[in-house]
């Protein structure tokens, strides 16, 4: 069901080598992570708006435009969808950790 | 591999009914949309802080609280990764489209 | 020296009735609060990638369109300068007891 | 009346060698560019939501803690509001020079 991100990210690790003339991911990846960095802050500012707006549409679409733009910034940084979900997993192991004692307590 | 958001959702939607004392997600859905929308926000500037900074590790770690931050606000929301996905779908088949016609130009 | 705040506040509420053609704080105002909204936060994530980016003159910049950002947000929401600096005025005398209490301890 | 700008951050700039013990402020400014960028970035999210949810007087308040995060930024990167005036006077002067030319046309 979601590969979706991994899916997503491999279409943009793709698109690196792309003419920046006809793919709008070149062309972001081939401003640099500045410019990456700005298009996802941006997004990021919409989704709060959509979300605030109770605007569920829209929240799905500018939480899909955040998701792009957060990989295209994982690109132009040299990270990989791994080395983010390697963190996701650690903190859910200790997070089950600390139910179980809270649990106890 | 990529289960990842799907799972790390389908972990928040669980937490939604426990005790806010003992879950940190069950207190943030709790507090309401407001403050969800306000805590992604935070992590939102500081992804775009570690990528400035070229600090691959804290880049990771701030997308990984993005991302889970990004899915407490979908459930404090009422959506599902499913109607985010379904965006990036149909524009990725747009994108496609886009792209064949412009190498046929 | 810093009428500059009010004075650019002036200029932005003048401007409220101005042919939206002609005028970009015309045309912002017109557009309404979510899209001055989305203006100032934009204006936000540069200027902190100006301040990481350790470029003062970036910063400078980035920083008036912050400011200028800002006040139009405010005459979209109908609130005034005087509105944002009587919190401020109530903080410093605030924080000037805090300190002369801590001073003593 | 808005002396209100430049007042804070001479207040700021002062308590620049306090004792971070004692002042916010200090403790902000000897925490580093990073941490001051990362809090007003935290303000400007919050302002965006005070200004989404139509809450002027939250508004109003958030937009203080702009400003003051804001001249903490500057002072921790060594610009001061000055800087940000030029910038300002300028556009201003540029803005003008357009509007008279689009009266003419």
């Amino acid at each position: 069901m979601s590969e979706g991100l991994d899916k997503l990210f491999a279409t943009i690790a793709a698109r690196k080598d792309a003419d920046p003339g006809q793919s709008y991911t070149a062309k972001l990846l081939a401003a640099g992570v500045e410019k990456c960095a700005k298009k996802f802050g941006e997004e990021a500012t919409e989704t709060v708006i959509a979300a605030i707006s109770r605007d569920k549409t829209e929240l799905a679409k500018e939480s899909a435009d955040v998701l792009y733009h957060l990989a295209v910034l994982w690109a132009a940084s040299g990270i990989t969808p791994e080395d983010v979900y390697k963190v996701l997993k650690e903190r859910e192991a200790m997070s089950g950790l600390e139910e179980k004692t809270s649990r106890k307590s």
